[in-house]
């Protein structure tokens, strides 16, 4: 390919930032990855990438895909506690799959399954920001299979409405399948016999 | 390409008519598809393809990946009746993606996520061979819904097991996570309140 010699602009620039950042999580983890690093691998100041995205989370969030922000929604969820917490998460789930976000949420879903990269991204992801902070608010034994288990529920009903679009599943409204799925997420949080001894 | 003139095997001629099958499943579904339609886009006699597939259900479910025949399992899933119906198709579950046949699953799963063709096949052959016969032996209101949200616990834990792998499902044993999974199937299957009236 000819270069033109033409500099990126912004758009560019981000996306360079972004394609290191997914090698640099991908191989290193979120710990031992830093934005030095991903900086020197995107030939960057390390200053334009907090400029972008503020924080080391903030690139993970966004080499993702991820489409709305853990740190905010998911206190927000549980300022109530955890009763009701079930169909408040799934009403809230689908809103968002069935918002403008839903597009970027079926194209992460698409990444996480056809690559292991992004498949190991989303796993540090998901038990960091989004597992992690729900089962700390949990009161129960094995808070954070409690949460693994109502996030697998959540994913695939997204995976039969969204992705495959079974019916009656596909065309039905949000929040009646908010209360199909909403008991199945609350016993995973709350009751006591959901996860029982080995 | 330089065409070496060599004929295809048997190989190649099985997934030639398999590439033709997508093709004609995806486009007309599976009702309007054809075996001659089939052969005469896949230039074979029709004959060879009940050969290698034997009936139509057999060319659709080898040109989806598909790694076990429901029209076997299922009636044998469901021959104790659907008390512990739950229990039970939970450990079939584990037990298939545990096994040689979860490679195939996980690229079918891979497939339907990636292309909007095989999405279509898949919620064709679901909602025909797997959601219909689970639906017949129901005894409730609403059998096809049972059918799809017990169905979407079982393709959301696969996505965090088998490829997300998120911990600790992704290193349960088996067992343990059916006797998590399997109440909210049974519930789902055969609990009157499950799908409450609109």
């Amino acid at each position: 390919m000819p270069r033109t010699g033409r500099r990126p602009g912004a758009a560019g620039t981000k996306e360079k930032i972004l394609a290191a950042a997914r090698v640099q999580f991908a191989r290193r983890g979120f710990e031992s990855t830093t934005i030095r690093g991903i900086a020197t691998s995107a030939r960057v100041d390390p200053r334009l990438i907090l400029h972008y995205f503020e924080s080391k989370e903030g690139v993970f969030r966004a080499a993702l895909g991820f489409p709305f922000d853990p740190g905010e929604v998911i206190p927000q969820l549980l300022k109530p506690g955890v009763e009701n917490l079930g169909i408040r998460l799934a009403k809230f789930f689908f809103e968002l799959w069935d918002s403008p976000a839903g597009a970027r949420a079926h194209a992460m879903m698409r990444s996480v399954v056809s690559s292991d990269d992004a498949a190991a991204l989303m796993r540090d992801f998901a038990t960091r920001e989004i597992l992690g902070r729900l089962a700390q608010a949990l009161e129960l034994d094995h808070p954070q299979i409690r949460a693994s288990l109502a996030a697998s529920q959540l994913v695939g009903i997204a995976m039969l409405r969204y992705v495959v679009r079974v019916e009656p599943l596909a065309s039905a409204p949000p929040a009646r399948v908010a209360r199909w799925i909403g008991p199945t997420l609350q016993r995973y949080f709350t009751d006591p016999a959901a996860i029982g001894r080995r």
